[in-house]
């Protein structure tokens, strides 16, 4: 197997009502199944308070750690909407009012009660020397500045974000997962699962297990960048299993 | 108001299905509620891949920055559950099996096809010096040594071993959180929201718009350790908005 470039991904969760257990996150895997397909990893991801200084804490160190860091969330025209401003302090450059941005939110909020008001200007500040990111859904935009993304919180805004990014990230293969289940406690094929992912270098297998209809069972996830080997790997699982009495079921249980 | 000791705790969520996205994580929202019910905030999260070193090093990185860690996955009995070598590693401490844990899975596999076999005894293995936490769900119990505590990924596990934890850790007063609903677009009210929040100093207030039924509105978190101080901010707050002309809902819309 040829030993291509990895690409990776940080995210950068910002937000109390994640961590207060208010809000039920929906970013980390809808950006992670589309970072795959733009060929990077998704290799991390912190979720932190907003507080200025631990955003910008991890927003350096991931950062620095990775080709791209997302960030979700704290884009919006309130007060505890800080991300901007961490972010500038990050990268040590001050908060300005994109024009573009502006032109975009005057335009947004011509016709809608309120206008656009000191708040909801709020969302045309960007740390300086920043790009927009296009936003199809509503009218704030998201921001790049470097390597970092932010992204809003709201989970349907954050993806016609990524939409809008699609094709246009540099990345390596995507990887490819195949799946097989079986009506097996994992713990019974556990040497099994050993011996295969041994036997096939670059191949991860992942076991995960449930407890369904009253039986146990897991499905094991075979996943690798090269995509000929993932499929290989899992037609060798399937035999082992078989071999060892339980009936795989490609695609999982 | 006065100043009282906040504990916090760091959560390491370690598993490459969640950064695939192929599992969505429930563990953080139910440590983050179950905590805050012993007086311990949720302080910082980080989602790390099946890989030794990373483990150890957020493991690290978390367990001297917080008075609590706790990590969920990979510590069942298949070769990609490696929790507890990793916290070993961390601690600099050799994996030793646990008497107490191989009891109870003797016992819990006494009767189960395949008996307590190679594979299921890696769940009696912990760091030199570790404690067992109890796991009323399955056999294999969760595992502590020092101010880091090891869950199950599988949430109604983790859960059952938090059940087990419940008012056995020290910590604060929990945070109280008092919410008011209005059909206001947040951007509107941005202003107020900033001034009610400058006025209750120790009170955080956190504001998650919606679009629902064709109507904009937002909902409005008041938090505070004090819990006659968020109750009083959240009746200020509905005062404030009523007089800008939005009906306040208590409890939330």
């Amino acid at each position: 197997m040829s030993q291509e470039r990895v690409w990776t991904a940080a995210l950068a969760v910002i937000g109390d009502e994640i961590l207060s257990g208010r809000t039920q996150d929906k970013n980390v895997a809808q950006l992670a199944i589309w970072l795959n397909m733009q060929g990077i990893r998704l290799a991390e991801v912190r979720i932190v308070p907003d507080v200025t200084e631990r955003i910008a804490e991890a927003v350096n160190a991931l950062r620095s750690s990775h080709d791209y860091l997302f960030t979700t969330g704290g884009i919006g025209p309130t007060h505890d909407d800080i991300t901007v401003d961490a972010i500038a302090q990050a990268f040590g450059v001050p908060v300005v009012v994109h024009p573009e941005a502006r032109a975009i939110l005057e335009d947004y909020y011509r016709d809608r009660p309120g206008g656009l008001n000191e708040a909801r200007l709020r969302m045309a500040r960007v740390p300086e020397g920043a790009e927009l990111i296009q936003n199809p859904s509503s009218g704030a935009p998201g921001v790049k500045i470097g390597n970092v993304y932010m992204f809003a919180g709201v989970p349907h805004i954050a993806a016609s974000m990524m939409e809008a990014l699609t094709g246009k990230l540099e990345g390596g293969r995507p990887v490819v997962s195949v799946t097989v289940g079986a009506r097996a406690p994992e713990s019974e094929v556990a040497d099994l699962l050993r011996e295969t992912e041994h036997a096939h270098p670059g191949v991860a297998i992942g076991s995960y297990p449930f407890f369904r209809d009253g039986m146990y069972g897991a499905n094991f996830v075979v996943r690798c960048e090269d995509g000929e080997l993932a499929r290989l790997t899992g037609v060798e699982l399937s035999r082992r299993l078989r071999e060892a009495g339980y009936e795989p079921v490609e695609g999982g249980i």
